[in-house]
């Protein structure tokens, strides 16, 4: 479908290969990560980022633990990808699949009986069913999305959410596919999405990739963009949710709803199921990462701020759930009373 | 007060000396303009920006255009600085402080008499005239605002309102300044405010003169501010204020005053009179300047989006009155019913 592969595992090296986003899109070039710690750096340093795809390079991650270990014992191998999914997860504490995924494959291998050859390979099958259902699930959030959706669709879309977010096709960027592909007439308006510019930088690219017509705005502009236009839905995508529908995001998307909500614009969350954190009450509860100040003093490597200039740069922002029309899964579109409906999908 | 100025009349030369705003804060440097025509161009190009610095730095080419002119008669003399004013006011279409100026320094020459040579120092005599007000109008501003302002304030703060968007002193900086140097207790987060991160370049830089205590935050940040902080007040500049108080002002305070209503936190705008525009009934009325692409696509320089990308680029957005605690002029506070209270101020 897309001729570039956000991430690979390849089985002639066993090594995982991530298509380097801070590149893109003026250049396409790979990093391969031959263990855990290169795995976590490679998350860290967002040459891999999106929760969903996140969570697969994740899952990948425990796969090279599993492969590179000289462990004796089930015990010893059960305690060494505990270990490495610890530092994993440290990478990012704020996107919830993450921990979704690691948790998933520790599950499933301490449940299981074997050598610890065949525990190797039940790692690494679980890690690529993780990355094939993520490819259904973002499809199935887009047909889930059409029911909702009218048949002419001006978009704002914040972050970049596409085949570059998750193993591939998309979530909120996906919905747009979706529509898109099933000839809906569709509209983008992209947040550039400061600090890192995913939106000016990737999803422009994926758009244009598609054939999909699009704008890029400032994130300051989206107010002022749903006054001087006719915009029919803002589409999002999500780190966490919380039990009541609270939402983390990317740094952004809480202002650009609260501008959707003074607009009567429907404000739509795309989001797989593992992303949501049932076990957390509400928003003030998910830990929001702060990240390096250089994402806003510097551009492209040009210092832009004088020298010493302190900053606060969180990477998210929680957009409080009655400021949410809709939270679009794969098992379904959940409405308020979000308490309600989110167990209804994770649970179904 | 400040070891650079904004801008300055040469009289040895009868030229108009701009501190080039784009090169700043790495590199102090100057732009010397020696007619009409380069003075609408550095307009245009941002040399010098600002509603204040706009109007102030057009009434100088006016008087460049006066001194210029090889004209016989009173008539023609009159006839060549309109047709200056107009290329100068074409310049940039939003704040109406340029035409305020110019429409000022016309209506001066158009009621005097004497010889050619009396006019061109009159025009040049008036220019000054609103530099020199300009310094004390933003000092009352400052003053007027202490009264509303808690002891300890932290602000948001938009786009740059400083020195340098002014003839000095500042307009929302100023009501920050003054406080400062009232010993209240003050911090500021900063807006980089893109596209063009007048905040992260320019106020960060005028914050550090003053030894105020600052961060710079994304845009799209505000709202998580607001929630994660005390704020006491937002305080923006603006371009031109219609008369029932809606406020044409930097891309981005229109969000960033949404997300101050969502939090009860007082919005002020920091108005000279000569920004308010009794003849615009509302804000819908205010002609918003769209700039080149390139401020978007590109950063020092460097593309950041694929090649082809569209972008819409206003550079102004409209905030409705209905967002605004106060404006805050040199003659007063005005409250709403703005209709009221502005016609108040404008004609005391």
């Amino acid at each position: 479908m897309n001729t570039y592969r956000t991430l690979q595992w390849d089985d002639s090296t066993n090594t995982l290969v991530l298509l380097d986003q801070r590149s893109l899109p003026h250049r396409i070039q790979y990093v391969i990560c031959k263990d855990e710690q290169q795995t976590a750096e490679a998350i860290r340093k967002m040459v891999v980022r999106g929760a969903p795809a996140i969570g697969a390079a994740a899952a990948f991650g425990l796969a090279l633990a599993a492969f590179r270990c000289n462990c004796q014992t089930t015990e010893e191998f059960l305690r060494h990808i505990e270990n490495a999914a610890q530092q994993l997860t440290a990478a990012r504490p704020t996107a919830v699949n993450l921990q979704w995924a690691l948790k998933r494959i520790i599950r499933k291998v301490a449940e299981a009986e074997g050598t610890i050859e065949e525990l190797r390979r039940l790692v690494l099958d679980e890690a690529r069913r993780i990355t094939d259902e993520d490819v259904r699930i973002n499809q199935q959030i887009g047909l889930n999305a059409l029911q909702i959706l009218p048949e002419e669709i001006n978009f704002i879309h914040h972050c970049n959410t596409g085949a570059l977010a998750t193993v591939d096709y998309g979530t909120a960027l996906g919905i747009i596919r979706t529509a898109h592909e099933h000839g809906r007439k569709v509209f983008v308006f992209v947040d550039e999405t400061r600090p890192r510019l995913q939106g000016a930088k990737l999803t422009a690219w994926e758009l244009q990739q598609l054939g999909i017509p699009f704008k890029v705005i400032v994130d300051g502009a989206s107010g002022f963009v749903m006054k001087r236009f006719r915009i029919d839905a803002v589409v999002v995508g999500c780190d966490r949710v919380a039990a009541n529908g609270d939402t983390a995001n990317k740094i952004g998307t809480y202002n650009l709803a609260l501008a959707a909500k003074a607009h009567g614009v429907p404000f739509y969350v795309a989001c797989p199921t593992s992303t949501i954190d049932l076990s957390i009450a509400n928003g003030d509860l998910i830990p929001i990462e702060e990240r390096d100040s250089e994402e806003i003093t510097h551009l492209e490597g040009k210092a832009i701020c004088p020298r010493g200039t302190d900053v606060f740069n969180p990477a998210f922002d929680v957009t409080v759930a009655e400021l949410i029309t809709a939270i679009i899964t794969e098992n379904g579109v959940c409405y308020p009373p979000f308490e309600r409906s989110l167990r209804g999908v994770v649970h179904p």
